[in-house]
């Protein structure tokens, strides 16, 4: 299964086909290297979230800029991300059931792929699975500082957790896992810093008492790319867990910083290019991309450098712009980018990246055509 | 790439891996069954939509209860389908692109694989690849009854584009693409009424017109699972394509039909298998299933046979169910079915669909298991 590349090595752009999820390499070079940059200053540790770029083609552009590792959120993205090279990963989630457990365990033996718990059985669970494997798991508490998710509250539920892993046979204790993901897409910056303010206390207050009682939390990890400055500079949080800042998306693009400029820290480097295959009006354009190439749990794609246009509907395999007020309109047959409007789930639905050198100019040539390797691993 | 099945065939449900599509057997056979019975009375012809279900296994299984054909909406889709033994596929849709249109051509030596065009420049494009690989290719001529995609309005418009057809070389006139999307959803039978019978007479009146200048619509195609009806009974339609039928979902299900009762003319026959992964508190169980296991371009999906559970939130790999009012609250590791709020997105998230018998009872077991084959055909 899995469908040929859309594109091969060396093409222009134009031959790329169509719908495809295309990276602008430059661009996706410079947001590595500025995030790596700034947790290097920071003096914290940066292990990015894989869920969103499901590659280790990508991780391993990460850890070649100092990254510690990976996090993943499935037990079966693990196990692409160790296959690919990847040698020490945070399951930064929950993994429930005898079968994923053992797979977690077994890949233990090939890597160091560390796990979160929120609840007490976990603990025989986890301790079993590798008991059966012969391994030691590392095992981190979850803990809920606004995400409304998993995780358990901060303070003494962590603590029994905790001093449950370390009491438990095969298992290390870890740290804390404690992601507000919800605060990542909060519009303004005061907003934001409220909320990862309490995040900050939460967590503080639970590495202290865990200290109180013996217990040291070589990781405590969080952030994304819409707080992962407060966290950098919070002096508790020690390992940052950002992933869409390699590529952007249209949603990140609408939080504010300061003075309401648009979040620009991070460029746009992913977009998926699509063709018109229909020009029913002079108002509108069809597009060859639907739900099946963009998710839109955070809104419809953003069509790139055209000015006026807005996209206003789409069905599985069919995106509409209204092209009313842009000067030059795309006629039929020519390609437009799209920014996603969510990149994770829009990654998810394509089996090929095609890397684009100098993207936005006449000289844009395929120069890597990589896997979405762990594409629909939801195990 | 791919991921490995969830579930081998024979065992019981409970070892099916989460998140899963399931499919009901069972019901699925019954929607099958009712539909090839319905079209038959009424004297046309079924051609399913396959963008829905991706999978000659389940297209076969259509074309043995008399199905002529499938529809498809991408030029890799039908490669799939040809590959996996049918023999007739209509592309409904505008294949815009040499390379696209190439691989279109070559198809046509192993099956019947039609398209659809809505403009005069089509007609020479596809003539041309259909001369390079020494085929002929059947073509229709898609017109707008409604959908405000793709499609040329109906009468003069669409005689124009049928002439040069039948005068190009290498293409044959095969008839009009009619769909009318979005009135499949209009929630009232009243609404649906109106909006078909508008899609039936610019289509009666188009089909009149091309045969007034000896033009025959050998397909006159069109109607989806909310409306086949209207369209079986207009005496101008002639090829059905249902898609969803074979699965129905939350979306077909809030349709409303005499009486204000709800649509049920078709059972939900598909399934997420989803499970807790944590309970974070009396009112909520978070599932293992997010936006990567489930689309929701038409809602949330909705738990099946839990009264007064209500999804309330997703995110990218975790589902939230509202369980404040449920009687048998689910425990962490219980696994609960999830009615896909879109089958044809969902379906394109996953690998591989579980078939299995008697769902709904102690004995259910998995029947088979057979891979989205079509998933991600983009192209």
């Amino acid at each position: 299964m899995g469908m040929n590349p859309p594109a091969v090595t060396g093409a222009p752009l134009s031959e790329v086909d169509t719908p495809a999820l295309v990276v602008d390499l430059d661009a996706f070079e410079r947001n590595l290297d500025l995030l790596a940059a700034t947790v290097a200053d920071a003096g914290v540790k940066l292990r990015p979230h894989a869920k969103m770029h499901k590659s280790p083609w990508v991780a391993l552009r990460q850890i070649e800029r100092g990254a510690v590792g990976v996090c993943c959120q499935k037990v079966s993205e693990a196990e692409v991300m160790v296959a690919g090279g990847v040698s020490d990963v945070l399951v930064s989630n929950q993994v429930v059931g005898a079968q994923k457990l053992a797979k977690l365990a077994k890949l233990n033996h090939e890597a160091i792929v560390r796990v979160c718990i929120d609840h007490i059985d976990a603990v025989a669970e986890i301790s079993a699975a590798a008991n059966a494997e012969g391994v030691v798991i590392d095992t981190l508490v979850e803990i809920d500082v606004g995400a409304g998710r998993c995780g358990v509250m901060p303070g003494g539920a962590a603590l029994a957790l905790a001093q449950a892993i370390a009491g438990a046979p095969h298992l290390t204790f870890g740290g804390l896992q404690a992601y507000h993901g919800s605060a990542q897409h909060l519009r303004t910056p005061e907003q934001r810093k409220t909320a990862i303010d309490g995040a900050i206390e939460g967590t503080a207050e639970t590495v202290k008492l865990l200290a109180d009682n013996d217990l040291n939390c070589a990781i405590v990890g969080g952030a994304g790319t819409g707080t992962f400055e407060l966290e950098a500079a919070s002096g508790v949080f020690n390992e940052l867990q950002c992933g869409s800042y390699a590529f952007m998306d249209a949603d990140y693009a609408r939080n504010k910083v300061a003075n309401g400029e648009p979040f620009d820290t991070f460029e746009h480097a992913l977009f998926v290019r699509a063709a018109v295959m229909s020009r029913p009006s002079e108002q509108s354009a069809v597009v060859d991309a639907g739900h099946k190439a963009c998710a839109i749990d955070s809104g419809l794609p953003v069509p790139w450098a055209m000015a006026g246009a807005d996209m206003t509907g789409m069905s599985d395999e069919h995106g509409v712009i209204d092209i009313t007020t842009v000067n030059e309109k795309p006629e039929r047959g020519d390609a437009v980018l799209l920014i996603p409007g969510h990149c994770d789930p829009t990654i998810n639905l394509h089996d090929w990246y095609v890397g684009v050198r100098a993207l936005h100019t006449p000289d844009a040539r395929v120069e890597h055509v990589w896997p979405v390797a762990a594409r629909g691993a939801l195990f």
